[in-house]
């Protein structure tokens, strides 16, 4: 097997962002639906066509034209489109309804879902913690699309939305942090319900709350309602900063409790993926987990903290599904997990 | 740290013996008094050095004076005994006891103690399967001293000794097996009480019959009396023969039944090995176990088998702990141990 370009594999926009040791990615959503049309559920497929093509032609008058490519979901696998749920393009709902379309920027960080929940949600992505940007961007396309398309829009509430969670700014505020610090200190627990006070919720990203999930969670805004878009993205931004210096202060605190233990445990992780056979995708985000930590520490040097970011996302099941069909569709998917993960870490 | 030449800080026997894919050593032990002399246990420090004396000038006119040296244990330090103790050269016995000495050869692998718990015990110890010459061996040096030394011998009994369970031959035959595949499994205790039924005892060498033990265990005769030498290890030999076909099938039986298993197993053992910063002897010895199964079938090609066991010697407490005498005292023994065995294996 030739050693495999993950970078190809895996969101291009992952790379080096504001306090990535611990912030994967920083995320904006807009929920926006047509005037005077019902939700997407209660489409037909003609009707849900008729909706692309309004859409379509706002992206197809507006600067969007040169920036955004337009993928039909329905055109696709079930397998492509859970990589594109692994890859955080589209949504998991998106993947299971029919009729749905995404048009994606060529860096990936852009992306407007058709037909899914809603008539038209867009996302922007980045590396890092970068709300206040991502907002502006999608903004941006909110308003070129607004020039071209009447929304549903209510004067006292806002948005419309399917979902009444989403009604008023229609916004969804999202980072993805390893807190690894957190699950090994205990602290996650009382993270997850006091953030719930102040009306933002955690949930682990893969695995519910627990260390399986390679200490991934998506800290978000629950409230869309009441507040404008920069006060929440304000609440979220300041929430996660302090979770980033209390995740740096909980990994220092444990490693001055005791240096070697946590060595032993690092230099192991990366003995077992750099030797094992066969890995389940819990094991290998548990031990990618521990190497991110040791990489924060200073313990491991040789590897960038980028090669374990983009292995954490390539080792999920549909990832590796795919990889699979391209490479060799008789090898056993723990094997290839095993393979991939050795030769990076080479 | 320098690399440790680790052929000198173990056994200088070691090495390619027969069936040593699964018999690490053979040993001949004979016990042996004088006559009209109290066992030694009755005697005091005088005593014990005119019984010394006795021997001393026995070896000083035979051939043996050229081929023995005299260690007087009480000029050791308790790690110094034990650290033969562990190198198989004296007896646990002797290293507790007082006023005790040991002539070794060169090659170590001949030894007589004297004052242990019988005046003379003559021990030959060889690599690999070869009861026989280690018998013959044992047989020249017994002869060479009895053309000197009157022994306590009665028509009826034979030999007597201190302990009723060597009276007769004085004989206690032994091979030290590697059972990985017995414990693996499950067939060892079934071993342990078919053996016993035939006059031989299994014992763990390093924590009971666990698997905590790198899987060594020692076979060794039980009767002592009305069977000659040569039939005690004819009977010793014929069980170890099937024992190592027995093991050899078992291994591979496994190997058949989960390659992949295996090898990852196998493979994950040498990662923990080459990257653990601290190891107990209880883990380097398991996991210097499988890698041992693991160039039994292949799976590992690049290590010597020789490295292995001799690395299940040095990993041994008294063993680390001698050598952090030497090294570094400040060190902690479980770090100097994963020191010694990822250096080794590099």
């Amino acid at each position: 097997m030739t050693k495999l370009d993950i970078s190809k594999e895996t969101p291009k926009w992952i790379g080096t962002g504001l306090d990535n040791d611990v912030v994967l990615s920083s995320r904006v959503r807009l929920a926006r639906n047509l005037a005077n049309t019902p939700f997407p559920q209660k489409l037909n497929r003609e009707e849900k066509l008729k909706v692309l093509k309004k859409i379509d032609e706002a992206v197809d008058a507006t600067e969007l034209k040169k920036e955004l490519k337009l993928i039909q979901l329905d055109g696709l696998s079930p397998l492509e489109k859970q990589t594109l749920v692994e890859r955080h393009l589209i949504s998991p709902f998106a993947a299971s309804g029919e009729n749905g379309a995404v048009y994606l920027s060529e860096d990936q960080t852009e992306a407007v879902m058709v037909n899914e929940e809603d008539h038209i949600r867009i996302q922007c992505l980045s590396t890092g913690l970068n709300l206040e940007e991502m907002l502006q961007k999608a903004n941006r396309i909110d308003d070129l699309l607004e020039s071209r398309i009447d929304y549903a829009f209510h004067e006292r509430n806002g948005y419309l939305t399917t979902c009444p969670t989403n009604v008023g700014t229609g916004m969804r505020a999202s980072v993805m942090m390893h807190l690894h610090g957190h699950v090994a200190a205990n602290k996650i627990n009382e993270v997850i319900s006091n953030i719930a006070k102040i009306g933002l919720v955690v949930r682990g990203v893969y695995g519910e709350g627990s260390e399986a999930g390679g200490n991934l969670f998506q800290i978000s805004n629950q409230i869309t309602l009441g507040q404008s878009e920069e006060e929440i993205i304000q609440k979220l931004s300041t929430v996660t900063k302090q979770l980033i210096d209390q995740e740096r202060m909980l990994e220092k605190a444990i490693y001055r409790a005791n240096p070697l233990g946590l060595e032993d445990r690092t230099m192991r992780s990366l003995g077992i993926l750099k030797y094992a056979k066969k890995l389940s995708v819990e094991e290998a985000l548990k031990y990618l987990s521990t190497l991110w930590q040791g990489i924060n520490l200073g313990i491991l040097q040789e590897i960038p903290l980028e090669t374990i970011v983009r292995l954490m996302i390539l080792v999920r099941p549909a990832m590796m599904e795919n990889l699979r069909q391209k490479l060799d569709q008789s090898m056993d998917i723990d094997v290839l997990r095993a393979g991939i993960v050795r030769d990076q870490l080479k």
